[in-house]
């Protein structure tokens, strides 16, 4: 939809991002009590408005099939009592995380007497830009509030009655809360030219965090004058070492590859030893045709029955799916080497028994997540113990990896002297 | 001097940020002990170069009184033996910092036998915009080396030879430490289309750090593609609140604004309680005007002799200079109205024996750095204990404050498992 001018937009997202910067600054003098206050009334409106929200959901479901959404699409859409449950259970978990706010992150003293605190304070204002998931609008609104930021929300437009349902609850959690209503904003309308608004909203909005699939990200990451907290993609290697354990090994292999295929921190590329195949052949393989993986080998590990023969562009993928590449390398330098030119900085893991060659694994990669003898699907803020994520970060400005409360936070330095001058 | 096309810049720029991303993966991994044996071998370089370095020197001098450059800018140009040897000093005390880079900042277990630890890393290739003074060379050098990241040195085209001259010393101390000479390029030319060419090299640039006049950082940060770590004033406000303590109050508030009037951290408004001033009258006010400030005072502080009238410009303005404006103010939350309004987030301070006062100043308030009793003039990275500053940025995003090697850092996460997979 496109019937906002290009300066209406403009003019919409400048009166909600003036809005939302005078509930920031209240937010950022709110205390602990009245955000977790806020948060458990919202998770009580919530389990209250069920049925509102199924009905809301109903319409959406409606015109989504009419748009004729893909059924992946449509699933992420629906609602059922069940994940309504799951978002209040989201909120209850956000708010009692211990309040990054105010956090003393650093403090020492100098020798003239000065005494220095780095302090935690909000970043201000934050957009969410997101898809059809209509349960980003309650994660990231607690996320943002808990960290005492003003949030802006724009949901797909296929789930905006879903979005508008949930948003109320959030409100009704402000109210209560005694907070400003537009500490939680949802922009409210499908059309896209708000979108462009806020990724040049420099002064109005301090970060944006784009929810969704690659289009999404990728036109957020080229176009935002805002700095952005994002991943393009998560092209996650698993490298198995010739000192791994094989029983860690296969277990964390399949489950890092099929425990679910359509989140960032599945696998997609397996490479192998050259040593801990010519001991233990092709288990790790057949282990994850049997799972029903489709698995793109190259050269040796293309002999074995059952895989597909790798192309060149099965390396550098992201499948999201039931499919993997492979391939054989010698040693852990090949490997570093491959996942330097192949990965996107998201997660990968190393199944070693040998701790130097974990450490280097560690030392000599840079992605946001480094992993050893554990599956990369465990990149997640909640599986962090963040309580949850707004989404995970590939850049290295400000935050990496999940994005926490803590990691919406910027700081200030306070300074105590006692009639201290400079010499 | 605009004699390379666009596109010329563009590549020269793409040229050095691939050698400067090279030089960048090789620092990551090089140890503490290496990058402090290049920083020392800087120093003991640029002692040895004395004479040279004043040769160059002197050739710019020439060069800076043809282009009838003002005597402060000539003043920042000049070098003599005892800026040089202070050069050499900034560089050893950067070697003898603690390395940042490998720091565990944050570790913790989970549940499921995760341990997660939040690692420091080189944010990767740092550029360095600046004016005239030859010292930022040395001191940007070091910091983007301590940290692990390559830099790209623009220096200002009045001081292009003695720039070249220290960074022949830098030269050498990464040649006898062994690292690659592309961790510290400068830009070999005069010509300004390379200033633009940094300003938009998303992907070979991760950071740019302008210092000098507020021209300069103004283009940058209206220019910029890639993340600016800046400040563009500093409008420092000092506020004397009723309980101050009368003495500390002349004391610091004197220093905050006399002792150098030319840094960022320099106290350009003073805010006077009623209060205090019923008790006190006219006392630091009389204080400045003896120290030979000019005051430009607003309403009843106008009726001292000596004062200037204030205009309603003179409230947010950075003078640079001599000179304060000076106003009255009905309690700590007028004053902290005031310093919203006017202030542009650098530092600020309040006098005061009242620690609710204090607090309520250090809570309200979001500038970079709030003080407590003592002087502006402390907003200084080697006044922090940082051993040296890049600049000082007012931003939210990354850095905030002094800009020292720990801010030029980002993290990744390590986590250790032992065979460990998601339910």
């Amino acid at each position: 939809m496109n019937d906002l001018t290009q300066s209406d937009a403009d003019a919409l997202i400048a009166k909600l991002g003036a809005d939302a910067r005078a509930a920031a600054a209240v937010l950022a003098e709110t205390s602990a009590e009245r955000k977790h206050a806020a948060l458990i009334g919202a998770a009580d409106a919530l389990k209250a408005a069920e049925d509102a929200i199924l009905d809301a959901n109903a319409e959406d479901l409606v015109f989504g099939e009419e748009k004729g959404l893909p059924p992946a699409m449509i699933d992420r859409l629906k609602l059922d009592p069940a994940r309504i449950r799951a978002m209040a259970e989201g909120l209850r978990a956000v708010a009692e995380q211990p309040d990054p706010v105010g956090k003393v992150l650093a403090e020492w003293d100098r020798p003239n007497g000065l005494h220095i605190q780095r302090v935690a304070t909000p970043l201000g204002v934050i957009g969410v830009i997101y898809e059809s998931r209509p349960n980003v609008t309650a994660d990231a609104a607690a996320l943002a509030l808990k960290s005492g930021n003003a949030v802006i929300l724009r949901g797909g437009s296929e789930s905006l009655n879903s979005a508008t349902a949930i948003h109320a609850c959030l409100m009704q959690g402000l109210r209560q809360a005694g907070l400003p209503e537009a500490a939680i904003q949802m922009i409210p309308t499908r059309d896209r030219a708000a979108v462009g608004a806020m990724l040049r909203a420099q002064g109005l909005i301090d970060v944006i965090v784009p929810r969704g699939g690659k289009g999404l990200v990728g036109r957020v990451q080229a176009e935002a004058r805002v700095p952005v907290f994002a991943h393009l993609e998560g092209i996650c290697h698993v490298y198995a070492d010739a000192d791994a354990d094989l029983e860690k090994a296969r277990r964390v292999i399949v489950n890092a590859k099929a425990r679910r295929t359509g989140i960032c921190g599945s696998a997609e590329c397996l490479l192998i030893d050259w040593k801990f195949y010519t001991k233990h052949g092709a288990v790790l393989i057949e282990d994850l045709l049997a799972a029903g993986v489709e698995v793109r080998a190259e050269g040796e590990l293309a002999k074995i029955p059952g895989t597909v023969k790798a192309s060149p562009e099965d390396f550098g993928r992201e499948y999201l799916d039931m499919i993997i590449a492979a391939k054989l390398v010698d040693g852990v330098d090949e490997a570093i080497d491959h996942i330097r030119r192949y990965g996107s900085g998201h997660t990968e893991a190393i199944l070693t028994e040998n701790d130097a060659t974990g450490d280097r694994f560690f030392k000599r990669l840079d992605s946001a997540i480094l992993m050893r003898n554990a599956s990369t699907q465990f990149a997640d803020g909640g599986e962090f113990g963040m309580g949850a994520e707004i989404g995970i970060a590939t850049g290295k400005m400000h935050a990496r990896g999940p994005v926490g409360a803590e990691q919406l936070t910027s700081f200030k330095y306070l300074v105590t002297g006692d009639g201290t001058i400079r010499a």
